[in-house]
């Protein structure tokens, strides 16, 4: 207990720095440099165990090497922040270290697990929130069981016979949606060449006359279209499908639709920005992440579906020695064989408690707040010189792409080879520097044809539009000679 | 902060009483009792935010009303206990709330995965420890893997084709093994009438011969004999399957051979058991799940592959926007793209922290111990009037399998329906009276013909002889009267 104790001593100090902007957000390191040990922080694992001492400065080293995604000043990936009731939460969580797969062993989760799918299921708008669900360990394990049910649903004969038992089912995606549909269509029997990728418009929207084009290609070859997933909110651009259309096409077609809200969800909760999932309730399945927009700690996915019993349907395998008929309470409590799991971590109760501690209006302040810092970066650069947005227009969700031009390139004809090779490196440059000075960190990749950019996101309750302007400054200090 | 450290207050105080054998395992309520809300608790979420005391209350009530698997007398699962060392880590690994995806942001996680499974692999014997792994959300996702591997091994073009590319595939388990194996095969497109199931010994174990006609009716078929699961540690009877006898056989016909270690893994670490894994080193991927036998807190699974290289062949889509081909840093390191998943919970440090502090020579210890306690039921209720053994023999694991029959039935001819049908319900209302009174918890199923049966497990390590003596006593006092 002592021991634990201490242990909380060195967290809450390691959680008020990180709050704190004179921290640096990392101290980075090479592998070889930790693997070679650090200041005597030993990773190999032995024999014999170490003092309760040595576990506490190994702790302490943990940290120290570590990234502080919690930091205001963090912006690297779409999950960033720290909230306290969260963590309490998964502190809770761990100390209770039980298993969703039964009521038996997990009463109080799996009920907070089924109240609060069905409130998800409210903000998507089905009727009466009716419908089902289940929290998976991530969005692509999540869009994963959205392809599995869609299959399911029209070719119930696979689960049992395979793929054989079907005609060559196509599953259809953006190309600017997230690599896990296509993972999907991999690991499940489709075929990546199944998925087919469709055209997007300049914002990086689906183009719904192009996914019809692309339907009816595939039925003339003879294949079955199976499953279209709509994004809402895409990785880089943060994009939203017109998901109205694509749900009228999918109508046309018999086909099924999956929402990728993963990073998007969150904006259900927002009066403001909620118009931009307009025609979700049309949707057969919806991924949303509270882990990522709503700042819950990782993981915590949900995939939610509108067809009551489908999941069971899809996935169960009624093991006896967990699922036993004859309990004395009501066994349809039992949700473990709706999962493609067996044990199944506990993601519901940091989530739920931060629903209790902000309630559905908390959540909709911080999403306006993320969503409004965002159009501040955005007005901020888009006339200033040296940056170049990669798309024209305001931000639908928070994320920000564009490049940064030095002033050695901006005399550069644009559209030559020389200035696209040269910019294609500042971006890198500029994000090593950043690592190096531990000072900030943002992500950056090409896309199609487009060469690096830097693509911003704010998701971090705990970010200011100072921290903007500081990010604005920092990456034209670190750019500037380039 | 101050929030926090008040949790904290919570969160010791349930764990000194978890410790202590006068609390009650569990407090059962109906599911209908809970969400009318006991005493107050109300589980709904609202639009309005509620108090911190509130919160608190709350994280009180959700302990109150949970079930205690730490508790020495909970042995309902095969993942009991709670081990400090591994508690404070999963603290560590919220507050660091980080993602395995990228060396970039978890570079310390990152490398203690490397090591960790390099230890792991080195203990099933592979040269040098060399080959592949990754730490995955459970055994069933861990077992998951197995299946999508052999099939990228022998037919790769079915990443990219789809399982039409491939010959009709079959896989091979035994009837005991965990249903996880049929969920991947129906999950992954195989069907699952491809999942062959074998038959055992009386003691559950695979019989070989059985599996080498079942391959041979396949190929008559014309099907394709991909994949043999093999069970270490089987869930219901703790069989282990005979590895080298049915290694000769996938040589013999060229197939994959996954070991399901998932609840039986921690044995590799015992020199006294570790013979029951003989011919593991032959397997060509294992299943080993430290958050079972060994106490590490949920979720800790790994798949462990002797083939370098291949997860990432079988799972990579190059995401451009995590897997940037240009950072400063050896980009080996970045290995989400082996994953089925994108984000990915870290699930390492736990257990790396574990390992730290115990020695290997700790988890030894502790699984020796487990071991020597089931033994030491069964030494105790194998002749003992009112039990009769599900089958013969010292237990390979700690699972003890058995019946208690009550003194109304010892009379009955034991053939008979009646009698049949009588004990059937002996062990579902025992367990209903212990959770009613809350004073231990142990599982019950039916397998084949054989009516419900419990079947005791241990993995706890606080659990001691006394407990062992508390449960059998416990069953007569409830099953007396039956």
């Amino acid at each position: 207990m002592q021991f634990l104790l201490e242990l909380v001593g060195i967290l809450t100090n390691y959680v008020r720095k990180t709050f704190d902007r004179s921290t640096k957000v990392l101290d980075f390191h090479h592998p070889h440099q930790l693997l070679e040990g650090m200041e005597g922080f030993n990773l190999e694992l032995s024999d014999q165990p170490e003092s309760l001492e040595q576990i506490l400065v190994d702790c302490r080293d943990t940290l120290k090497y570590g990234v502080r995604t919690g930091h205001p000043r963090f912006f690297n990936q779409l999950s960033t922040g720290l909230d306290i009731i969260g963590l309490a939460g998964e502190w809770l969580t761990s100390t209770a270290n039980t298993n969703m797969f039964t009521y038996e062993i997990a009463p109080v989760f799996v009920l907070m697990e089924q109240l609060t799918l069905k409130k998800m299921r409210e903000m998507i708008g089905w009727p009466s929130g009716e419908g089902d669900g289940i929290f998976s360990p991530g969005g692509a394990i999540s869009n994963m069981y959205s392809v599995m049910i869609a299959r399911y649903k029209y070719f119930p004969e696979v689960k049992t016979k395979g793929m054989s038992a079907a005609p060559r089912l196509v599953l259809f995606t953006s190309e600017h949606s997230h690599y896990s549909i296509k993972k999907a269509g991999a690991a499940l029997g489709f075929g990546s060449e199944n998925v087919v990728l469709l055209s997007t418009d300049e914002r990086g929207r689906v183009i719904p006359a192009d996914l019809e084009a692309k339907i009816l290609d595939v039925k003339q070859k003879g294949y079955h279209p199976l499953f279209v997933n709509a994004t809402a909110g895409s990785t880089v651009y943060g994009a939203f499908d017109p998901i109205n259309e694509i749900a009228d096409i999918c109508e046309k077609y018999d086909m099924w639709l999956h929402v990728d809200g993963a990073w998007g969800g969150g904006l259900l909760m927002s009066r403001k920005h909620r118009h931009k999932f307009s025609g979700v309730e049309r949707a057969n399945s919806v991924t949303w992440n509270p882990h990522k927009m709503m700042g819950v700690p990782l993981q915590c996915s949900a995939i939610l579906v509108r067809e009551k019993g489908i999941l069971a349907g899809c996935n169960s395998m009624c093991a006896g020695y967990l699922f036993q008929p004859d309990k004395q309470y009501d066994v349809s409590y039992d949700t473990g064989d709706k999962a493609i799991q067996c044990g199944r971590h506990v993601d519901i109760f940091k989530f739920w408690l931060m629903w209790k501690a902000k309630g559905t209006i908390g959540f909709e302040q911080h999403i306006d707040k993320c969503l409004d810092l965002s159009q501040y970066l955005y007005d901020k650069i888009r006339n200033r010189q040296g940056y170049e947005m990669v798309f024209q227009g305001v931000p639908q969700h928070t994320n920000v792409c564009f490049w940064y031009i030095p002033p050695s390139l901006r005399g550069l004809e644009h559209n030559s080879e020389e200035y696209r090779e040269k910019l294609h490196k500042v971006a890198p440059k500029i994000k090593a520097m950043m690592m190096e000075s531990g000072t900030t960190m943002v992500g950056y990749q090409p896309q199609g044809q487009k060469v690096n950019f830097f693509r911003m996101v704010v998701s971090n309750p705990a970010a200011l539009q100072s921290d903007i302007d500081f990010l604005i400054d920092e990456i034209e200090r670190l750019g500037h000679d380039l």
